[in-house]
């Protein structure tokens, strides 16, 4: 076991990788303000994983981790993308956006990745979707890197800590993005933040990083007192300065109402979860009759991406998690900052009133 | 507005109200320890209602609560009841258990409960299931009683501060037994304790009590850090010496397994969380199909008492929260005294940990 990097974090507290709207610089901003930065690496190639390692590295001491979301190679038959296209089609011609032709490929070479990241050595290196190997994790270790598997549910983390994880990231209910769960189907593997970390620290020999409905320095402290060794948040760094979200999205955050995310799986063919739009919504009849990720996240790329230009937020993936109404602008630094003050001010509101 | 009996509270742990678990005795015995214990009253007559309030007077000066669950008064056709029989008919002969005839009434009548309540004027009531009007509030607060609404979204806690509820007690996810959604569709309702708790907060003007996920001083500190005025527990007291579940539920409980909780509509006609057995795993498919609340509830009780005497938890509603495998043992106010006291210990590690 490698030593924790997580001891050496001057605040406990993790962003999350959010694919789409973080950046190396929020993810430096992070690590320098005293937490730590995910660089969310699933689409990097193994180029980029060494150049974004060796950058990062040479940009700070502070730790720092890169995200993955394992996936095996897909070979779709002609038929299964011909039938998910048929239905993609009117929404694609509704906006004036080419469809795309079959793909070539339709993700990353997760294991080309993994031995990318295994040479390179970041400090941190986190994933999801599914579960390395023993061998995997023993090599990662052999080059000191701290490996922390997601988990959603008790029993996915008893499997990460078998193979040897250092930490587990308990994904809650609440959290925005994808669901991680790889054991059971997505539908029995949903528990709330609260009850997850409080199982998982019980049944697992290994720090819990809590994740999900995270939102302030109320909820890191939350974390902690549950038994977590850092919380980890995402939707709240979505309005930071450096992420890079699409001005629709940026727009549906900033406007969200109460209880308006869902978990989808019309969009990419995972369970995600975002604020509910009209591709949500017509198509959740039909959701789980798509292909799996990778391949409609692939073939609603275009159809994305198209629309993000338009400024049209209702094909979107407009990911985040259950508070989204307590997002709020900052630098993603001074927000670590921010929430680590008032974690503390809540530790003595807490003391306080426990007679402590 | 009343004054608040949360602030009369030695200590801001409330009993969940727990039909078919937790008593007269259970209730006081969390009020005198300096808790506040919760009478499941849902199927109390107007009479009893009366009684017990004057009984639990009698017997205590600290606050006090009974829980209604608000049902219209159904009358169902003989063909929606012939047709959920039907269901249930294999059920019932599999266990050697005479089906019932068509009932005559399905639950109490609310309206009179809600008379008898205002008139025996406990120190505090609290509702789910559905909202109270703004003269229903305010008769009950002529009466020095305050209210306390059940709300699983921030649109109903709005709702139930806009009626003039003395308190929100935010039901989680997590949360084992009914869901007390009201206003939208139950699957459109479900947001997990962290940041249901952090969201109502921010939303509503009145005390927010956490409930969902709460299973020991760790839960209690964890609530208090999000700003709640109190923790509710349910699953946390199932197992306690008042408890009255019957020995297979017991059973149940004590040897539950990980992630083993789903909520269901088809053993009440309503959503509700406990441990999946074969009821739930079968009827799964045509669980959105059975006749809504009370009905269906009322239709399976001869079938859960007849398997409840038999030892045969397979058709037993066997509630319980996502962490159910915390529960443990004790003396239901000894266990709010030790729980106490775990949150002032995991106080001082979170003030430690934030440099307070």
């Amino acid at each position: 076991m490698t030593t924790s990097p997580l001891d050496r974090l001057a605040i406990p507290i993790i962003q999350a990788p959010m694919l789409g709207a973080s950046t190396q610089e929020m993810a430096l901003a992070v690590s320098r303000a005293g937490g730590m930065g995910q660089l969310a690496a699933a689409a990097h190639s193994p180029d980029q994983i060494a150049a974004s390692v060796a950058e990062l590295k040479a940009a700070t001491d502070a730790p720092f981790a890169l995200n993955f979301l394992m996936t095996e190679p897909v070979r779709p038959d002609a038929e299964t993308v011909e039938a998910a296209m048929a239905r993609l089609k009117p929404w694609y011609e509704a906006r004036n956006i080419p469809a795309p032709p079959a793909p070539n490929d339709y993700s990353q070479n997760f294991k080309a990745q993994l031995a990318a990241v295994t040479l390179a050595a970041p400090p941190v290196a986190s994933f999801a979707f599914s579960i390395l190997t023993a061998d995997e994790v023993a090599a990662l270790h052999a080059r000191g890197v701290f490996v922390v598997g997601t988990a959603t549910t008790v029993a996915e983390a008893r499997a990460w800590a078998a193979v040897g994880a250092d930490a587990i990231c308990a994904q809650g209910f609440e959290a925005g993005g994808h669901r991680g769960a790889f054991l059971e189907p997505v539908r029995d593997s949903l528990v709330g933040t609260m009850a997850l970390v409080a199982t998982i620290r019980r049944a697992a020999p290994v720090p819990v990083i809590a994740a999900g409905g995270i939102m302030d320095g109320r909820g890191v402290a939350a974390a902690l007192a549950l038994g977590a060794a850092a919380a980890q948040m995402g939707t709240a760094f979505l309005l930071a300065e450096q992420s890079t979200i699409n001005a629709p999205w940026r727009h549906a955050i900033e406007t969200a109402d109460d209880d308006s995310t869902r978990l989808t799986r019309a969009l990419t063919g995972r369970y995600a979860r975002g604020i509910e739009n009209d591709f949500m919504r017509e198509m959740r009849p039909v959701e789980t009759e798509v292909p799996a990720y990778p391949v409609q996240n692939r073939l609603t790329q275009p159809l994305r991406a198209g629309a993000a230009k338009a400024g049209d937020p209702s094909v979107l993936s407009l990911w985040a998690g259950q508070a989204v109404t307590l997002a709020g602008p900052g630098e993603a630094g001074a927000l670590v900052q921010r929430w680590w003050a008032e974690a503390k001010a809540v530790a003595g509101e807490v003391a306080e009133r426990t007679g402590l």
